[in-house]
């Protein structure tokens, strides 16, 4: 195996481990505070608006835990510095 | 082994892994908050509206982590740069 | 080992580690959801009507996550772009 | 080890786990929902007729992706794609 | 080790490792739809014929689980057509 | 090694992991039937026919997926089709 | 090594680890049923009759789990088929 | 490594784990059975003879796993058959 | 594979693996502080105003280990000084 | 390395995680009895007597699992049927 | 692979590994401390500066064992004695 | 590597998992008897004399399968059969 | 790889792992205590300096722990007796 | 790797795991007994002496089993009686 094909290969099994292994944390987090929001809606309808509220908030922060995997996995395949620079050495 | 067959193999592999492994926190997350839901709207029929509605928010939420994985799995069997740079080299 | 050999291989592993792994969560998840509906219509009888309809949407939520892994496991084995690319370049 | 030998190795080992593996999340999701079924005829011997209509459909849809694992499993052994191709490969 | 031993070897595995794993789930989750039943007709005596009924329902659709399992390894033991391909290839 | 000791010693670790892993759920599935009957005897003494009889019903079910693994390790051990394929090519 | 070496090398750890690991789910699974004994006859003294007997028909059937393991552990050690066929073969 | 060797090491390392493993079943089954006596000998006082005895034959069947164990590790330190037959071929 | 490739390799699959990893705790630890504060709201109202203050103060002391790990994965793809040596010492 | 290498080396490992192993489920359960013990006292003061007397058997049967592997690991350190031969081997 | 490659290689694995699972223990734990918090003061409002205060004592206190991972894995890749060695003398 | 290096890198491998492994169960066990005795003394002030002797005297058992693990890992270190043969084995 | 590589290499890992595992514990054992702390204030606030100062004093004793891992930590970075003798060897 | 290489290697990392290992035990006990007690205090107040003594000598208990890994972690750096062993050797 050369530097292309060791590269090539780490960044497509790094990319998608990482999207995977972190999809599994925010979605149980969601889903445990989408899960108490709806309770929560149930023993008081009255503050329905705050609830919600809180839990956008809540789910954005969550988020942006699978987001940064997202950005991760994304620069591993399509502007991976690493892969560019073995490329570039291979082709000059 | 030559490059091909390693970008092919590791591209297979991680494609039908990264899928795999995505789908279970989503379906957890989803199932408890589908789960509380139910519960709630026995709990308190007249909110039924707000309920779904924000349940189904929750659950778009909670499905976009496994879409993240959906789509990563799709790029690296259908429009992984990796490949088409060693099957390149390799026709050119 | 030569290429067919090996995207073989991993082709068939791969498709079936994706469809049993993909199952657990969903199995899991709809169990929870359809157990938790039935306590529900026990407490409510009245709003069974509600119960079920939101069940089925959230089953459809959930169930998507293991369709996604079928569909990878089906394309794996049969509508594989990378056994086709060294399927044709063996009987080229 | 030929080709033959190394397929069809493979294609044993992945049978059997996909459906050894994919029988673990029905069975136990389906052990809760019937569990929660007979609970919840028992609170309200009233709606077993609902209880249990509810269940089956809910049962079938768990039992799919129990289903999903037992098609792969004997497509991989009674009509694999790759199977034919190296053993016709081999006798050709 | 030629192919014989090669797909015997595997068979063997797998047909036992296929039953030994494939019946942890049928068995715990019929162990707990068991006890569940116990418990409603301990609460509902009257109920006892529509619990027991849907039990066995219930059984029957979580044994087929441990059923397909067993198939499988039966079909790897007596009927595996890797196995007769190969012994066939080595007699002919 | 040659084929004989690659099948008989495969058939041994086979036979005892079958067994060994097969007792795992069947075990601990009893345990909570026996358990909550009688917890249910106890809170039902009238009832305790139709409870045993129940119990009696599921444990033959829970049972019957450790006798599917005992029936799999006693073929693999007195009569294994591998085994005697390998002994009676060795000595023919 | 030799056959004889690696047969009887197998047949320890096998019997081993049968009886360890088999013994693992049947004393939680009894140690979970005389718990719950316990518990109902402090909770109806009257019943301890019935309870005593159920409770001893249950554990026979749990113990049945760990004598499978047990006979086969024995079997390996003192009656193995293998081992006297590849003793025979290096004597005769 | 000679025959004596790898059946020497293999038995030590066997009876050491067989013993470690099959005491940790036990060992909790018989914590919970012991736990639970003393609640109910604390619930209803009167009872403690029948409780105590009642627990003591649950103790005896829970420890006979263990007992198990140790008679598979002592026969493999002590009367290992295999032992016997490799030290007597090697002395012969 | 030499250093650069080394290098590259494992960056990339450290990178990767640092922030998976380092997503799942802060993902579970947000989504349980989200979800108590929707249940503290719902129980009362009157205070949401410090809920949420606490809860943003919380929320942000948990997300920065979060950030930790991005910070450490960002890093190690764009800013990496064993990757600069070592590229330096190719190209010099 | 020569067999008395591999005999020490694997009695050193085995006789360390022997009773290493061996003491995690030997506390676990005699932790649980005692607190257990402790609640019941602070229930039923009256009954320390019987209750301490209950509990000092049950620790003694628990603690006899925790006593056969540190025989074990004695024997094994200290009365090596195994070392004894190799080391008698080596300087006869 | 000299020196240079293998202290670098190792140096970026741990200064990920480090961050990453050193954030899994405090995240959690201070989403336990601050759910709970948020709990304390929906049931004692009038002492929320109190909790409050104590709440972010014990987060400094949980935060701390973060920043000792951190600052471990900060040293591996800024300051890092074994790297200055080896390029030191690599460059000597 | 001789014998002197085996068998040293063995000890001191075994000796500090023994005591790490060992030290687990009986902190944890250690735990759970300390809080439930705080538990009981506020539940039952004026029989603190009686829980705390039982407390002392459960402890002493749990520990005493922590000094076992201790006891090991010393003779490991310190008084070392195995150490001694060889270390006089290369002097002699 | 020389003795100053391997030294090194294992330094920097152990040192990593030493305090990111060493770090999981405490963690979670403040974050469960300072939880509580907080519950014991809002149930009993008359109290709240009894409690803030046990639970600074339980914080320190847990603490302590996470500081034996970072000194070990600290001593294998800086003040490591191995690496200075390697060190001074090759030196030398 | 010479002898020195090796035993320095092995020194380090079970010095370090032993540590980290050994903390996690002892501070989730300590977590546990700490918050108990803080719960006790909130429950009887006016006991807070007698719990908070009790609670010392249960941290001592559980904290001595944490010292036991740090001292065996320290006599593997600073007092190890194989490395002395081999540098002599190696010195002399």
């Amino acid at each position: 195996m050369d530097n292309i094909s060791v590269i090539g290969m780490i960044s497509v099994i790094t990319a998608g481990l990482t999207i995977a292994i972190g999809s599994i944390g925010p979605a149980l987090g969601e889903g445990r505070a989408v899960a108490q929001a709806l309770s929560a809606i149930a023993q008081q309808p009255d503050e329905s608006g705050t609830i919600t509220r809180t839990l956008f908030v809540g789910l954005a922060m969550i988020e942006s835990t699978a987001i940064y995997c997202f950005v991760v996995a994304m620069i591993l395949i399509f502007a991976n510095p690493f892969w560019e620079h073995v490329t570039a050495a291979a082709g000059g």
